[in-house]
């Protein structure tokens, strides 16, 4: 035996304590994942973003991968994309109040309310809607039109088709500030329309021409207050609120914008369940996003109408007399309190580490909830501070932590977007991996 | 008063007569106008025929009008949609076994199944459709790709992005045979795509480039059982089997294509639902269709998927030792005399009025009923006889009956297309306005 080397059995005992130490790690979070695996439904793999987001790349949804993925001994943590896994405890916390019951001779035919210029709009949705808005004062919906989409990404490409007239001589320029949600170019682009055209970061962009302008408020991935940058005479603006929602940041004002985008997957969770819907001033352009839906699925289905009325219901309920919930069972309330912590673990995480940082925002009171708070968003966008590390997102792969780099959002590969809804057990993973990352 | 005419209270007695009828006419089909009404979710306006049909005229989903509309003194009945509210009757008949009930907390995730090529197909829904492909026989499920799609118009725009490579110099040209399916050429130019062109009627096709013709089989309009017609070297074959059920044809073999598209809206009638799904032999084109959607609507709604497996569950139980439905309960059984009887009295009221024609079809024997019948298609397709008429689709309304004039199936406006799924009211004024039309 060496002299300087206290030894086990004849090994470095060094070399003894790694192994040890690298064999807990795999097994313990062997064991988390396959409890995680069991929480959910259709695996551990997750997709998405702000909604919408779409992957080229390896994981389940290309169908060349698998939840029990291992790159490198350890269990693949994919926060890639942004599942909202993290709500499912709430919902099963609630119990019935938010089953759907639909008998099969409901709903069969395709028109819903053909008195309305959305003719396949569930009534009972646009109501729930409109309440939801109205409690949380985060949106106008007076002297508005409610467009109800297959998620906001259908919504997304309706209003591309509505606001692109068919008989321009060239497609229309879409633009939104750089980093912009990593979908938008790929919806913008994969038919080749000769309708409209990705152009990319708003910030470079300048024309005499019209174009359209995506505001994303809080954005995708960095969760900033966006305004529009372009502010050309012949921009036509979209904004895209998906996360304007008390749990991701204090609400300052009723949003009122000539076109706004929400949805389901983000405000309450349910992202299996595909409903958006858009708040839109101008009568022509709710007909013809109307039309587009028309013709790209005949409608939006009635059951997920209803099944999404019936959960906005359930929010809504919880702050009236009619529930009696109590504060840190509303819906708001305790989605706040866990991204609160989370973000707060994830900073933790972060300064231990030393070698990533964090989007800084500033604090701002909340005239939903009264609260002063920095904004929580529901994705962290990570850089690697280090100066050898140019790709962020494969030195996180290289710790089995799936990101999405930056230059998916247009920006440098330094960045890496991380979903923060996923499940608490992923969520847990992560942090512990993160504290101990080092370069 | 004249000496050869008989009078009441001085007027001419043909005259008195006539008003009469007409009065009364309008008295009756107003009364059964509003039965109707209430009967039906969201009004009396009908859509749609062959899913996804897209109609740019005066109808309810356009904004500009409603179930009851009255055009000149009657109650306007609307069988230019293929709105299938006919099977409504039967599914409430069905009582609860249909019912889904879905809690709140569940199908969360964008997820269903991230092992399959189409990672966003709830694997009850993929097995629900093998068991009834395999009790029906009409198709081959065996070594294939299930694709789910937000009705079968998603999985059409699905199939020809899946089809058309993104590095050609054009657009690839996409036929059918006249009379085609009216939503075919919107659906696949709508958004100007370099990827893909309608080009009209496949009988006047002929090319060396590569091509796309979708077969419709039993055709949509006319019910006609449909064969390839360009059969060019590179053709590629999409087959549209939205009524390639047994209520409507008689299954003469396990169709074998290479893509075939279903729709629920078509085979239980459940359109609001936007279910369809695609059996595809090639993993790479289910890949792509499934990359479609991906971008489209970021999967197809849980919900939805849940629902429909429930109702072709209950379908197929009810052939099962499982289900101890007597024969006319069975779905098949109860739709087919529904047709069948449907269709005696078009024929009847067609011979009565002697300015119409209907399509002749050829007898075969189901393999799946063991009877020998005449095809009962889903639309009449109509053929104005009178020399005088060239617009019969403006024939029908001026006796205030809404059809889709055969224009917009690519052939002679002396054809009408109308609807034989409609609720029972509206067919029985339909047909009884029908047979006493004269020129």
């Amino acid at each position: 035996m060496g002299k300087g080397n206290r030894s086990f059995m004849g090994f470095d005992l060094k070399v003894v304590l790694m192994v040890s130490v690298a064999l807990n790690v795999v097994l313990i979070s062997r064991v988390l994942y396959k409890e995680d695996d069991e929480s959910e439904i259709g695996g551990g793999v997750c997709l998405e973003s702000g909604e919408a987001q779409v992957s080229r790349r390896r994981t389940g949804f290309d169908g060349d991968s698998s939840g029990t993925d291992v790159l490198d001994g350890g269990a693949v943590i994919d926060l890639d994309h942004g599942n909202p896994t993290m709500y499912e405890e709430y919902w099963k916390q609630m119990g019935d109040k938010t089953t759907v019951v639909i008998p099969g001779w409901q709903f069969i035919s395709y028109f819903s309310d053909i008195k309305n210029v959305c003719w396949f709009l569930e009534p009972e949705f646009a109501k729930q809607a409109i309440r939801l808005h109205s409690l949380v004062g985060n949106a106008v919906t007076q002297d508005r039109y409610i467009v109800v989409g297959t998620g906001s990404s259908q919504l997304y490409q309706a209003v591309l088709y509505a606001l692109t007239p068919t008989d321009s001589p060239g497609p229309m320029s879409v633009v939104s500030a750089a980093p912009f949600y990593s979908s938008y170019p790929l919806m913008t682009d994969y038919l080749k329309s000769g309708l409209h055209r990705w152009a990319g970061d708003a910030y470079n962009f300048s024309t005499d021409e019209p174009y359209i302008e995506l505001v994303t408020s809080p954005n995708n991935p960095d969760g900033s207050i966006r305004q529009a940058v372009v502010n050309g005479d012949k921009g036509i603006l979209v904004h895209d609120l998906a996360y304007y929602w008390p749990q991701y940041t204090p609400i300052s004002h009723q949003a009122d914008e000539d076109v706004m985008l929400f949805t389901i997957s983000k405000s309450t969770g349910h992202a299996g369940t595909r409903i958006g819907w858009a708040l839109v001033k101008d009568p022509e352009i709710a007909k013809k996003m109307t039309k587009f839906i028309e013709i790209n699925t005949i409608g939006v289905s009635k059951d997920s109408q209803l099944r999404a009325a019936r959960i906005l219901q359930a929010v809504s309920d919880d702050y009236d007399s009619s529930g009696n919930a109590k504060k840190n069972e509303q819906f708001f309330e305790y989605s706040y309190n866990v991204m609160v912590k989370r973000w707060n673990e994830l900073r933790a995480a972060v300064d231990k580490s030393q070698i990533f940082s964090l989007p800084k925002f500033p604090p701002g009171t909340c005239t939903f909830s009264g609260q002063t708070f920095e904004p929580q968003p529901a994705f962290a966008w990570v850089k690697c501070e280090q100066e050898t590390v140019d790709d962020c997102e494969s030195f996180f792969r290289g710790h089995n932590i799936l990101t999405r780099g930056g230059k998916h959002f247009g920006v440098s590969p330094k960045y890496v977007r991380i979903s923060m809804l996923d499940s608490n057990n992923k969520f847990k993973i992560f942090t512990e991996r993160l504290s101990s990352m080092k370069f």
